[in-house]
This record gives C-alpha cells, structure tokens and sequence, in this order.
C-alpha cells in the first residue's frame, strides 16, 4: 500500500487528523523514565501506547535523536510503531535535501535504516535535491512550503516578478511537476490559516502537514476553515509539546493520550 | 579562535585553498579497507594523513555517516582530525534548518556531538531557524546561496519583484543582517562561474564554500576569475570524489595525497 492509501485509510478508521510529534527531549522526560535503558524509547512506547487509536500520523523530529546520541532509541521507536500500530504511517521530520548521490544516502537513511514511510525535506535546491525520495514510489514526500516559524516570511513570502509569493510558487510546484508518484504532500504552518487557505486553492487536494499548533500557538479554526478539503480531511495537523509533555509526572502517557483525544475532538468538532 | 581566524591562518600557513570532502561510499572503498573494523574510519584517516599538509578545510557529508548507521566513524574522524591536524578547520556539511527548538538539538549534534568548526545550513526557512547555529559566536555557518546542482535554478534563480534573483538576495542576507558573528560562508557552485561573480560583488569578502570542483564538473578558471577576493583568498574549494576515489586500489591514500597537491597546484597556478 502506497503512503497516500495509508493516509486516507487511517483518516476514516482513527476519524482522526492529528499527528503526533515524537520530540522527547531528556531534560524534559518525567523521572519515572529518565534513569532506565532507553530512556527515550521508553518515552515513545509509552506515549504510543495511549495515542495510536486516536491519531492518523507519527512524526519523529530526527534532531532529537541525533542531538542526544539516541540513533538507537529511533529505531526501536520505528520499529514498535511498525508492530504496534502498523496501519498508522509515520514520517520523519529530517528536513533534508542535497545533491543526487548526497540525497539518495539521506533516502537510504529515511527509508531503509528507518523504515519511514514518509520523509520532510526543503525545496531550496530544486527537484533533483529530492528526486531520490520522490524514486521510492510507495513512499511520501513532504515538501517545506510555508513553514511555522516567525522568520519563513523572510524568504517564503517574497514576492516574485509576477507578484506571486515564493511559497505559492513552490506549493504549485509541489503539487505540480514535483508530485511524481502522488504521494507528494507540504508543509504550510497553523500560525498563518489565511495562507494555508490560499495554498489548499493551488494544491486542490494534496494534502498538508500542518504544525505549529499547540506550543506554537497556532489557530485551530482557522486552519480548518481554509485548510480542509471538500471531502473535510487533507490535513495531518501535528502537535508535538502539547502532547507529549502534558504531564511531567508518572501519568505522562494517560494525559498525553487525553489531550491527543481532546485535540482530535476539537477538530472534529471544526469539520 | 574563531572559525574565521583559524580559516585564514590555514590559508596561509598551507598555502591552499582546497577542501577535501570525506563522503566515504562503502561500496566504493578499496578492498583493503572494506573487511576491516570501522572501514569508514580507517578509509578517512588514510586520507587525512596523506593530505592533511595540504588543505585549508575538510568537509564530512554527514548523509554518509548517517545512511550507513555509521555514527560511531564520524565520531572518530571528527576526533581524529582534532589530534592530526587541530588547525585545519571542519565543516560538517548537513544542511540543516528548523524551527528553534529542533534547530538547537542539530547544533549541538554539529558542534558539540561532533564537535565540527562550522555547519552548513538551508536558508528557506529564514534566520530564525538558523539562530540557534549562529549563536554559537566561535563557530562557522556556512549557508546554502547559489548550489552546484542543476536544478538549483529552479528556485534560487526565480526573480523577485525588484528583477533581482532569489540567490542574490539571499547572498545579501547572508552578509549582511544574518552574519551576526563575522562567521557567516556562502555555498556557491563551481559550475555557474558567472554567477559566483555576482555573489562575489554583493558579499564582499565573505568566503564562499564552492562545491562543484571533479566529478561534477565544475570550471575552476572561472571558479577563480570570479570568486576570488582582492587578497587572492576567500574561497575554499571542495572536491569529494576526485580526491578520495583518485585510485581503488592499496595506494588510495597517496593518490589522495597527489590529486590534493595536483588541485592545489592548479588553483595557485590561477590565482
């Protein structure tokens, strides 16, 4: 089953748009886990455990990991997603891009080492950056398009000869000559609905990776507003710190699963 | 000292504007490396000690370490190079760029896991996802500008409304409102000579990291003729596989060692 299939499969089954960012940073786990093996891991399976009935996406930020030396505490995380939860597909937030026999490592690394089914990366080098995640046909490709953060605008919004905005431009591009296989999709911030509004007009139904919710401060009504599809899903809506630290005591993984709920019930609420 | 000091003290002192790029293929290693413990490492060290006289920079392409679960050889040439050879500078070509938070854990893979000199970075996502690099006051941020890749054009020469393209105006930020520390590198390719010219004028004496030199083809008169500084300097050129592939055989390293000196030669021949 291709990344799209399993995308639109889980949407229906979990009636669900969250996304879970799996972003366990040491300093921050609860006691109750910081001092076994695989602290990390342990975080994860925990957090899993709660969430996987009620989510139709994991998104492991790969910085965290290869910050903390914790290249191992991945793979277990993506292989107990694999065994636990297999119908739940996962993309790894890697951001990455570079020229071919450069990328096709980082693909070797998403796709193989991993086992992701979907990958992030940045448009900034042009197609063939991303050709050798896009020649993986099953798997997903998340392109940045308008990103969350404060300063995206600084390069993302300038405005192009035709008095296009760049990251219109791009979203047409992935959507377009980029989505080699279909199962394209891009990233456009919680922080910025209106625009997300005008890329879904671009984008027709190519799906979005939507952050910036939660911690970020994003804007859940407006997001679903302009960012639905008519078929009222397209949308992979993550929350990563308002979820996993929800609590920093023993019942961290019960509150995580809570506000994963709470979450996936205000959204459905919105659509 | 600082990146920028230690880079010109290198340029002087070797008398070289040559960076060797360490992407270690498994698949291409000579026999006599490949069976041994840490193949990769011992395959980097070889090379290092045959060239090391001879360059002002060594650049790991992290993709390598990281799509052949090859952490612990980045770890051990990183800390090989600090012995060998303390005053030839490190970038750790990543490419990286995230929002802060995500961005702060790549920092301290590049500059504490590792302990790199300097990091290259994607500017798509604006200077806040590059902060948590540049707030490191000692280190190198080496941003993406104009790449070596053919499809680079497709979005770094897209023109903005003032008629300027995207690269240009990039560069300009690089230089100028980015470069908080005087720290602060460009990537551009070896195979748009031209266009390195006109970074060159916008950036002043900015160094460039110029991709592009061997395998890919790159022009190194025009490389020279148009991104050289008034000092003769301000440029290091990388060349990964014409240097480390230069033989398949027991003798890899001295050939390494000879496509180093023969490149350095070349580049101080049109300077």
């Amino acid at each position: 089953m291709n990344f799209m299939e399993k995308l639109t499969r889980i949407w229906a089954k979990n009636n669900s748009l969250v996304c879970v960012g799996l972003d366990p940073d040491l300093t921050k786990l609860p006691k109750c886990v910081r001092d076994i093996k695989n602290p990390i891991f342990e975080f994860n399976k925990a957090i899993i455990d709660n969430t996987c009935d009620h989510v139709c996406c994991y998104k492991p930020q790969i910085s965290f990991y290869e910050g903390q030396c914790a290249e191992e505490d991945l793979a277990m995380t993506m292989a107990y997603l694999r065994s636990r939860c297999p119908e739940v597909p996962v993309i790894l937030d890697a951001k990455r891009g570079d020229i071919g026999n450069t990328t096709k490592m980082y693909a070797v690394e998403a796709f193989e080492r991993y086992g992701a089914d979907a990958v992030t990366v940045n448009p900034y080098m042009g197609m063939d950056a991303i050709k050798p995640f896009l020649d993986y046909a099953d798997k997903g490709v998340v392109v940045l398009c308008r990103t969350s953060n404060a300063g995206a605008k600084e390069i993302q919004e300038l405005k192009l000869e035709n008095g296009m905005e760049l990251y219109k431009h791009v979203a047409s591009l992935i959507a377009g000559p980029w989505n080699l296989h279909g199962n394209n999709m891009l990233v456009a911030g919680a922080t910025y609905p209106e625009e997300l509004g005008e890329i879904r007009k671009i984008v027709g139904k190519t799906p979005l990776l939507v952050p910036g919710i939660g911690a970020q401060g994003g804007d859940l009504a407006g997001v679903l507003k302009y960012g639905l599809t008519e078929e009222k899903t397209g949308l992979v809506i993550n929350s990563s710190r308002g979820i996993i630290y929800a609590s920093s005591e023993e019942d961290f993984a019960q509150k995580a699963g809570a506000e994963t709920i709470k979450l996936k019930e205000a959204i459905n609420a919105l659509r």
